[in-house]
C-alpha cells in the first residue's frame, strides 16, 4: 500500500537526498526504514511512534536483536529516545553522545540535546517517563498507546535471530540460598507487606537470574536470559523460551509437581497473556518496580487498586545486599582480577616506549589476562582503553578507525572489567610514562583526593547521595557522572539500584559499589580513578566508649585514623594490603616479573614534609595496580 | 441531634474517662471537642477527617484562630497531621514531638511515630500528601473529598476572631523593585514558559506580600497578612479582607484602574468561586506551586489540562535570589542584629555566675536587646533559651514550669532572631561559663568543622542537598534537623524553598541561608552553632589561570586558602570582620564595653603546632558573637 504523504515531507525528502553528499562517511542512510515504518504508522493511524533505545526489559545492555533504535536511526550510542512523526524524525541522547549521533545519523533526523541530568531518564526509560509523555500530551488531541506488536519488527527485515544457548545454573560453591530459600525470602516479604500484595512481576533479567541462580548469554556482557517472572505465596510462573529448556533444567526447577515450591514453565511470550489472566482474577494486587517495568505490562494491571508500585522490586534491593558467600567469593574474583591489571600494567610499561602498541592492542591484551584466569566468563563491557584526548570522550572505546598509538607523551586510561562465575568487576587506571603536565599532576591528585575522601568517610547507615567532589570542586573542576554504581556476582557491571546518585537506594552493610570520580579536560585528555568496595560497619569513636549513638550503626573504613595526615597513611595501609592479598596470588601463579613490579608500585610513600597535602600533591602519576575490593567507603 | 454511636465507641469513651485520672496534669480533655466533630461527620455522611496542622496556605507558622489540631488534639507542636474516625482518633507528629504529644493529648487520642524522613511531609502536607492519601485509599471504599466548610470550626466555639491589621507597605529604602515591576517581570516568566500558562495562581501568604511588597501581621512572628493572588497576563486579582483596605492602600496599588497594572481588589473568601470562574474560561491554564496550594484550590483546576504544576511557583524561585537592594540591606540588619546577641552574652557572662538568672529572663533579655535596635519589629521566632538537657530537646521554648536556672555548670543554648524591616536574622550560640566535659569539648569542636567545613566549600552552581556533617560522623555523631534554611527581607525566618535538603531548590548567587550544625545528648545538652551566609561567585583556581570551567561558574568564600590549615586561617579571618563590621557599630551606639567584651573574645588563634586540627581540637567552648552576614558558602 502506497502511503500518503504531505507536500511538506517530499520536501523534506528531497532536502535529505540532496545533501546526503555532504554528510560523514559515518552517516547511515535511514530513509528506507523511515518510510516503511510510516507506512505502517499510517495503517495503523498512528501520529507518532516513540522508539526507546532499551528493551522490553529496560536493560541497559541489549542484545543487537533488540536495538531498534538503532536500526532505525543509525546512532549506535547506549542512551537515546527517538520519535518519529510523519514528517519529523527526532532523537534525543545525552552530551556523551551528541558528538556520535551527529557523525552517525543522516538528514532524516534531527538531533535533541538532553542535559546531563536526564541521562538516567534515557538509559532506562522507566514508567515516569511514559507518565511524563502523558502528561506533556495532556492538552494535544494525541494519547499514548501500547500496541501489541513491534512496527520496527515489521519493517526490520534482517533482525538478527535470538541466541539459544540454555540457562545455566550457579555451581553450588559461589552461592549460599538456594532458589527455594529465595523464594521464600522474597515471598515473606509480600506477606509483611503493609499494602498486601498478593502477586510479585519481575521484569528486569536480573531479577529472575538472582531469583532462580541461573544465568544465560542472551545479552552481550550480561549473563542473563530472556526472562519474566510471576511469583505468588503458592504459585511460581518462569517465562521463558521454551526451545532452551533442558531435562536438567525442568529437574532443577520442579517443573513437573505443583506445589509452591515448583516452578511453572510458561511461554515467554506468554506473559501479557497470562499476567492479565492473573490480574482479571478477584482481590489480587500484583507488585512492580516501576524502575523497570515496560508500559505494556503495566497498563494491564488495572484497576489502580490491583496495582502496587515500588521504584525497585524487593528482589533488587534484597539482591543489593550480599550475604556472606557473596561477598567472600566477589572478593576472591577481585584477587584473580588484579592479577590481569598488574600483567597488563607491567606489559605497557614496558611495550609502550617501544612505541608498537595500541589502545587496540592494550584492550586485547587485558582481555586476554582475563580470560586465563579461574572461572572467567569473559569482559564484563568492552573494555575502555583511551588514549590522549580520546580519554576525555564518555565511554570511547576504540576501532581500528580511532585507535592511537600509545606513547610516552600522553596520558592513557584504562577502564575494563571481567565476568567470572564468583563476580563482576570493574576497574579504571589512568596512567602516564613520561612526564605529565602541571595541569595533568594537579587534576589526576584531586581525583585521587576525591577517591581517597569517599573510601574514608564514616556515615550513618541509609545515607545516600552525592560526595566527594570537594577536591576538584576547589580549584573549579568537575567531572560530568556519577560516583560510582552497584558491582555484584556475576551480574550486569552497573548493578541498580546501588550507587551515589539520587535516584539510588540508600547505603547499607553489604553493599559494594565501585567510587570512580574523574576529570576530563576535552581534545586533551582523561582521568579516571575507580576501584570497587563494601560497606561495613565502622567502629566509631563514641560506639567505642558505650556513648549512645546517634544513629543504628555507622559505616566506613577498618583503618580509622587521625584526620588530616590520613591520606597518606590510607594510601599506605592500601598498598600493604596490596601486597598482603595479591602478592600470594601472584606467587601462586608463578607471576614472578609482576610480583617484583607490584613490590616496586606499592613502595610505602614518606611524608617529606608535615602536611599530608604537600606529600599528595607531589605524587607524580602513580598507577595503583590493584582491582581489589577494600573494606571501606 | 444525638449522633447514633457503635457499641465499641462508647466503649473507648467509658475507658478514657477511667483512665484520664491517670493521665499527666498537661493533658488535654478533649472527649467534648470530639464527639461534636464526629456528629458533624455523620451527619455528613463522612468516615474520616484530616486534619492537618497547617492552615489554608500551607504556612509554617499559623496564627491561633487556625491551631485546629491544636483545639482538637490538646497537642500544640508545629507539626504534625490528625484523623478522626467514629471509633479512634489518631496524630502523626515527628521524633521531635513525641514526648510533648504524649503529655499533651488524653486517652482519646492515639500517637503514631512518624520517622524523621516525613517531618517536612507533616510540616507542610502539600499536594503530594493529599496523592499519597489518595493512593492509600485507593483499595478500600473510601474516597478523598474537600468540604466547604470546615467542620472543626463549627464545634470551636471560642475559635479567636481574625485581627484587623491592615497590611503596610514596605519603605522604598529596603526595596528595588515597585510591585509593578515585579509584576511585569513574573508575568515575563509566564509568557516564557514553554506550558504557556495564562496564570499564576499564589497561596503561600509570603508569594503575595512580596509580589505587592506589603506586610502585615496575622501570623504571630511573620509578617504576613491573609491573601491570595491571581495573575495573568492582563489581570492581578488581590484576594484579601476588605474591612481592612485602607484609601492608601487603594492608591498605592491601583485599585480603581482595569489596566494590566491595576489591582482589582476581590474579597478573600471568593477565591474559591473566582479562580473557578476564570477555570472555566477556554484556552486557560493556571499555574500553580504544589508545595503552597491547599486540595480545595487544586481539585477545581480540571480538567488537567488547564492546570500547570512545579514544586514552587516562579515567584518562590524569583524570590528566594536576593537583589542588590535586598542584599544590602539584609547584611545592616544583620550588623545591628549582631550588637544585640553581643550584649546578651556579655551579660550572661556577668549574671550567670551571681546565680539568679534563668532561661526566661535570658530570652527576655535578648528580646528586649532587639527592640531597641533600629527597625526592630519584634522576634523572628520565639527564642530557644535552653540549659542543660533542655538544650537536646528540638524547638524547645521556655515556660514559667520548665524554665531553669543558668549556672556555670551546664552548657547554654539560645537560638534566637529578630525582624527588621529590612531583614529576618536568626542566630544559635552555644556557650559554657565553667569547664565543660571532654565529651561536650569534642561535640562542639566537631559542630564548629561541621559549620565551617560548609562555609568554605566552593561548589558547583545548582548543587543542592547535604555537606558538612563529617566531622560529626566521624566519631559516631550526628543531628536530625536540616543543616539550614533560608533567610530573607522581612518574611519568615524560614524562608523556603532555599536550604540544604534534597526537596530545596539548587544553590544561587545571591541567596542567604544558615548554616547550623548541631549535636543533641539526650538528658544532657545540646549545641548548635548557626550563622547567616549569602552565596557568591568564587575565583576558582582553574578560572584564575584561564582554563576551561566545567560548569558555568562556582561559589565559595572569598577567603580562598590552602587546604588543610585553613579552618584556623578562616575562623581568623572571620574574627577580623567582626571586629571591622560589627566595631563601628558598637561605636556608634556608645557600646564600649560590649566593645571591649567583643574585642577579647576575638582575639586571634595562633597555631601550636603545625597542624590546625591540633588547635581547633584544643579550643574550649568559644562564643563566636556575630550575627553578621558572611560572603560565604
Amino acid at each position: 500500500m502506497m502511503s500518503i504523504m504531505d507536500p511538506h515531507h517530499y520536501n523534506e525528502i528531497i532536502r535529505c537526498l540532496c545533501v546526503l553528499q555532504y554528510l560523514p562517511s559515518t552517516a547511515v542512510n535511514t530513509t528506507l526504514q523511515l518510510q516503511e515504518l510510516r507506512e505502517q504508522m499510517l495503517e495503523l493511524n498512528i501520529s507518532a511512534y516513540i522508539i526507546p533505545g532499551t528493551d522490553a526489559h529496560l536493560s541497559e545492555y541489549i542484545a543487537p536483536r533488540d536495538a531498534r533504535m538503532a536500526f532505525m536511526t543509525g546512532f549506535t550510542g547506549s542512551a537515546g529516545t527517538a520519535v518519529v512523526t510523519h514528517t519529523k524524525a527526532v532523537l534525543w541522547t545525552d552530551s556523551r553522545y551528541w558528538a556520535q549521533a551527529e557523525r552517525q545519523m543522516d538528514c532524516n533526523w534531527e538531533l535533541e540535546k538532553d542535559g546531563e541530568d536526564t541521562r538516567k531518564h534515557l538509559q532506562f526509560p522507566p514508567l515516569e517517563t511514559q507518565e511524563d509523555y502523558e502528561l506533556n500530551l495532556g492538552s494535544s488531541n494525541h494519547s499514548l498507546k501500547s500496541i501489541p506488536t513491534n512496527l520496527v519488527d515489521r519493517v526490520w527485515k534482517k533482525r538478527p535471530s535470538i541466541l539459544s544457548d540454555k540457562p545455566d545454573r550457579l555451581p553450588d560453591r559461589v552461592i549460599r540460598n538456594t532458589w527455594q530459600d529465595k523464594v521464600t525470602l522474597i515471598r515473606s516479604q509480600l506477606r509483611d507487606n503493609p499494602y498486601q500484595p498478593t502477586a510479585l512481576l519481575l521484569s528486569a533479567l536480573d531479577e529472575t537470574a538472582w531469583l532462580f541462580n541461573l544465568r544465560g548469554s542472551d545479552i552481550p556482557y550480561n549473563p542473563f536470559f530472556y526472562s519474566y517472572t510471576l511469583l505468588t505465596m503458592d504459585t511460581i510462573w518462569l517465562f521463558l523460551h521454551m526451545e532452551r529448556v533442558t531435562e536438567e533444567l525442568k529437574v532443577y526447577l520442579n517443573a513437573s509437581c505443583n506445589g509452591s515450591l515448583c516452578v511453572q514453565l510458561k511461554s515467554y511470550d506468554s506473559v501479557l497473556a497470562e499476567v492479565k489472566k492473573y490480574v482479571a482474577q478477584p482481590k489480587v494486587k500484583v507488585w512492580i518496580g516501576t524502575e523497570y517495568t515496560n508500559y505494556a505490562l503495566y497498563e494491564i494491571i488495572t484497576p489502580q487498586d490491583k496495582l502496587m508500585t515500588s521504584s525497585y522490586s524487593p528482589v533488587l534491593t534484597t539482591k543489593a545486599v550480599k550475604d556472606e558467600t557473596e561477598q567472600r567469593v566477589l572478593r576472591n574474583a577481585h584477587v584473580r582480577d588484579a592479577v590481569a591489571v598488574i600483567q597488563l600494567l607491567m606489559w605497557l610499561e614496558k611495550a609502550v616506549p617501544a612505541g608498537k602498541e595500541t589502545e587496540l592492542t592494550a584492550a586485547e591484551y587485558v582481555n586476554k589476562c582475563r580470560s586465563k584466569q579461574k572461572d572467567s566468563k569473559g569482559p564484563s563491557f568492552e573494555t575502555i582503553s583511551a588514549s590522549g584526548p580520546n580519554a576525555a570522550l564518555a565511554h570511547y572505546n576504540p576501532t581500528a578507525e580511532t585507535s592511537r598509538r600509545l606513547t610516552v607523551d600522553e596520558m592513557y586510561l584504562v577502564d575494563s572489567g571481567g565476568q567470572y562465575l564468583d563476580g563482576t568487576t570493574d576497574i579504571t587506571r589512568t596512567v602516564h610514562w613520561g612526564t605529565p603536565t602541571a595541569m595533568q599532576r594537579e587534576a589526576f591528585t584531586r581525583v585521587l583526593m576525591g577517591n581517597i575522601e569517599i573510601s574514608r568517610t564514616i556515615f550513618p547507615s541509609g545515607t545516600r547521595g552525592m560526595l566527594g567532589r570537594r577536591a576538584l570542586w576547589e580549584v573549579g573542576l568537575n567531572y560530568g557522572h556519577g560516583t560510582g554504581h552497584g558491582v555484584g556476582n556475576y551480574f550486569s557491571v552497573h548493578e541498580w539500584p546501588v550507587g551515589f546518585q539520587s535516584n539510588n537506594i540508600p547505603f547499607k552493610e553489604g553493599m559494594f559499589t565501585s567510587i570512580e570520580p574523574g576529570y576530563y579536560k576535552e581534545n586533551d585528555f582523561g582521568i579516571r580513578i575507580e576501584d570497587v568496595v563494601v560497606i561495613i560497619p565502622a567502629q566509631t569513636k563514641v560506639a567505642a566508649v558505650g556513648l549512645p549513638k546517634s544513629e543504628d550503626y555507622y559505616l566506613g573504613t577498618t583503618w580509622n585514623t587521625a584526620l588530616f595526615d590520613a591520606s597518606l597513611q590510607w594510601l599506605n595501609k592500601y598498598y600493604e594490603t596490596i601486597r598482603e592479598v595479591v602478592g600470594p596470588e601472584l606467587d601462586k601463579q608463578k607471576l614472578y616479573e609482576e610480583k617484583d613490579w607490584m613490590l616496586r608500585n606499592t613502595e610505602p610513600f614518606t611524608s617529606p614534609g608535615s602536611s599530608a597535602s604537600t606529600s599528595i600533591s607531589s605524587l607524580t602519576l602513580i598507577a595503583l595496580a590493584v582491582a581489589l575490593v577494600h573494606d571501606i567507603i
